[in-house]
């Protein structure tokens, strides 16, 4: 089973890790690392990955991970981005983004009418691309899964997993990842972290998004 | 502020992702992938990183991260790494592990008599290198800082940041990455998963530990 996990300049690395450590231990996973060209990319705070294969190399995979990125806005003008994902989708047994990546996915026209989630701050842009926004953290609809901000990314990993080898296969994922979360403080979604902080970060991410 | 992510063959890229995400967003932050060489280096499921400091030209950051590995017994091997290890810590504010990343800081002798923690796969082996073996999440002692098996790793980001710049900044940066969890299932510790499930995972995980 071929999978994509789509990178991009300023993709957020966490995004991307999440599903790719939940699916790409299973051994009929086979994990590609897509971009325009192979090579490096940066991620938004420093990290460097490696794409291995391009996308004129990888045209019809099984699965597609679209992670998001604080500066998401610019890979929405990523015309060959968007052109492939819009070629590769209709092959897909799944379809997945993390947080913003969902927007890319709206932009090329991928969510059209359908329901999706995506990260908190991009609520409006995503419904003005077309999508039915949803606050849930893992959203379903046929062959497209969409998950909420950032750590959201491994939740719908384990949900996707589960959905192609079974319960019992993501079950043993989540053993061996120890994913039994215990954050230090509940502030992790707009409801719980109140206005105050709310508009701190409002500030934080806006000029990071532009 | 120089964080130092210890870049090896074969480490788990969740393990570093989840402190790298919640640690390096800070405009104080300077994040550093350090490694014997510049260049790739191949994550135990195929993903590439990028180291781009030595540790010869890195000896005294203020932080260190080290991620675990499916494969961490050959790493227990790299000498490179344990005396670099051994020099650096004493200098740092802080010197953290997440899953078997503790064993390499018990091999380098940073954690003699120290509670610690690891994960649950590794338990017994930490003992054995010297460690009083916890099985909390997270556990600090003086300026260390261990933190359970793999996604234990965000929890482990979250805490340290609170502890570096206090608990607004923690707070705020769990907001953006929505870090909400909601797991599917209810497998992610040996106590949840029930005697079936860790036999299984225990097969799985022991070819690859070897």
């Amino acid at each position: 089973m071929d999978i994509a996990f789509v990178l991009y300049d300023n993709l957020t690395a966490l995004d991307l890790v999440g599903p790719y450590e939940t699916l790409s231990w299973h051994p009929a996973a086979t994990p590609h690392f897509v971009a325009e060209q192979t090579g490096p990319v940066y991620t938004d705070n420093g990290l460097v990955m490696h794409a291995t294969t391009t996308f004129a190399d990888l045209a019809a995979p099984d699965v597609i991970v679209v992670p998001g990125s604080s500066r998401f806005v610019d890979a929405l003008e990523d015309t060959v981005l968007l052109d492939w994902l819009r070629a590769a989708h209709p092959h897909a047994t799944w379809t997945a983004s993390v947080c913003t990546g969902s927007t890319l996915l709206a932009k090329a026209g991928i969510l059209t009418g359908r329901p999706a989630t995506t990260h908190w701050g991009a609520r409006e842009l995503l419904g003005s691309l077309g999508a039915v926004v949803s606050h849930e953290r893992v959203v379903i609809d046929g062959s497209v899964i969409t998950g909420a901000g950032v750590s959201a990314g491994i939740d719908l990993g384990l949900t996707l997993s589960a959905e192609i080898w079974g319960e019992e296969a993501a079950r043993a994922v989540q053993l061996m990842l120890e994913y039994d979360p215990r954050p230090p403080f509940d502030s992790g979604s707009p409801d719980k972290a109140g206005p105050e902080l709310m508009a701190k970060v409002g500030q934080l991410l806006s000029p990071r998004s532009g």
